[in-house]
């Protein structure tokens, strides 16, 4: 079932190797099937280059297999935390990239200092807060799940597509797997270049606010004119 | 019309993805052709891998598409008021280089702060004024060439063939395409090396004047004696 | 003798390479066969693009040499060093990695600063006190493997499987050669990204605790849940 | 004349573009033939992948063209000076390589922080004083030599075998082109790792005397035992 999707999410898996995003088996990226409400996601511990598309799995939005032979990754409950909330997300992205995990470990969030940033970013890429004792020690993946959206109460999730998960690393979304995975690429080129600048301008303050409201909505929303 | 630029052009802006200035659809060449006034720039949002010769387009210098499919980068006003003020100037670019554009998010100019950089370019890299709030709001990307004009009316745009722009990033020209992308290339480079000098030296304060002037008078202007 | 060993070992070497660890002839791997005792190391001084199999070099625990032509690495008696003491490894890794190099040489342990140190290690990563005169002057790689093993006098090797050695650079271990490749690799990448948080966070503040036991134990140990 | 020398030469010079030290046509390298005082040296300004063995210009040790259509590397004068005063070197190249050039434009010595730069570089490698206003305004290529010399008077260029010249770049030597050009490419590594060193240690010491003694003459001069 879902062949054409399991393809798409094969593609987007690898993709985050070809980026540089991942070594090994880190990350991972899923897909939602929006008429059955199924997510197709990468199996966990398997080698990039041994990933064929029927290694993917398919699951329903409790987490329960539906098809495939292999484990689903261990943070499959945080994605379906992210698609339960985020009803127009159609792609979820978790990688332990350089730049972005740094500003998690140190528990910032990326300030929106340019218009590299506000050409896809709508504001600061925000971190979310330490997660508490019972949080870890309870159904650790899913309230990394909870604790994403708790982050995103005042924050529209189509406005900002990625969040650092705190001494932890990103997640990103969009409008599908290679959507979410060109966010990923994208914080990770933002928050370098972030870096740079905090250790330049010696603060975190950001932009000047009508030059964000100017590049990320001349690209995106109901006036954007950028692109073909 | 234009088939020998449109090649030059194509060529130029695919340099960028080779010099790894660019990622995705970022970053644009454009260059001018003297006879006619025409200007052949990079279509907007077309992949790099998929760009062909006859996907430039030529626009005459009020912005008219005088020949193309496709729309012109949403740069072109920027690149069109440059062409206008630096008469002599063949090719314009445009990147978010992580390192240049670093320097543009902070509001800093690159110090030249070394022979590399003197070699290249007659003293420091300027960054624009913030643009204001009726700049932004109006003609945004013309205003962002004349914010450009305006940090350059004391110095020689053939001397130091490159800017950044406030909160934004760099544009760099020269006699022909190939040639911008060039100085955006050692722009880059020297970027990268000055913020390292920052750390190292702790401050902006640049170079021996007498040394800057040794390095880019050997190799510009009429007592030059550098290369073959 | 050994000649799969010999194979492993090799391939064990060429992967320092791939995964740019090693310039040049620098840095060796070793792995032991628990049967005979006898240590499999890389000989001294040759290129990695010209190693073969056979040139590997077979010692015993006493340093001897047991087969091959070639001398074996100058390090060997760190490695049998570690060998002895720590019982379960089958393989050690020496390089100069770039990261963990430089907080070697600022005598500094690699805080555990987030999930992806937790997942591999468990706790800091820690760097030996300066050896002393006598010990540079004395038996100088079997002091700089005994330094190692005081240094882990309260630590378990399996849980931390790597060391930074003062003004010097890391040594890694493993089950076998290739895991003890996959610690030098992952180290390296916690060094870059702890680098990064020291900077934005401007301490050297271990991560919570809790969240560090949580992301160990969940891959290492009896509780494993994590991975196929 | 000197036709294996000049391949050699040449392929030195191809070297720096693949160990990443120079883009375009910056850098050069030479080497002398003992036996007639001559020296051949890369031409100025032809690019690496046009360089053929043919193109490399012989001069003398007073900078006359012995053969040679093109003309020779306008750093010439400055190779000149280093083979008169230094009788042992057999190669020197120059480059503006990345991290060296920092520390250059930074007015900074690199320090010997480990044993990394101990097995190479038998203590810091020195930044040479800023030249005089008459040294850059006379001959400004020889002086440069001469600031290298004037740098080494208390130092045995055999035992440090590179020099920053000051807001300016690395020049480094060895017993051929080939030896040179590693010493190039460990400057710049031990360069980049000082850089990380000095932000993590917050100081410029040197590291312990005893142990740069130690991995120094492990390997150099006459009680070395390190190696095939």
């Amino acid at each position: 079932m879902l062949e054409d999707l399991k393809k798409k999410v094969l593609e987007a898996n690898l993709e985050l190797v070809e980026k540089d995003l991942v070594i090994y088996t880190w990350g991972n990226v899923s897909a939602i099937d929006k008429e059955t409400g199924f997510v197709v996601i990468k199996p966990s511990g398997v080698d990039y280059d041994k990933l064929k598309a029927e290694d993917m799995v398919v699951v329903d939005l409790e987490g329960n297999i539906v098809e495939g032979n292999l484990k689903p990754s261990s943070d499959t409950p945080t994605h379906l935390v992210i698609y339960k909330a985020f009803k127009e997300v159609g792609g979820v992205v978790h990688t332990h990239s350089e730049w972005a995990t740094s500003f998690a470990q140190a528990g910032l969030s990326i300030p929106a200092f340019g218009t590299t940033h506000a050409d896809y970013f709508y504001g600061d890429i925000p971190c979310t807060r330490p997660m508490t004792e019972a949080e870890i020690k309870g159904e650790y993946e899913k309230e990394t799940g909870n604790v994403i959206i708790e982050t995103f109460k005042d924050i529209d999730p189509l406005f900002v597509s990625g969040v650092l998960v705190n001494e932890h690393g990103p997640f990103s979304w969009g409008k599908d797997a290679a959507d979410a995975v060109y966010h990923a690429v994208v914080m990770e080129q933002v928050a370098k270049m972030a870096f740079n600048t905090i250790n330049l301008k010696g603060s975190m303050e950001s932009m000047n606010k009508i030059l964000l409201d100017k590049h990320f909505l001349r690209k995106h929303g109901k006036n954007a004119y950028y692109g073909q």
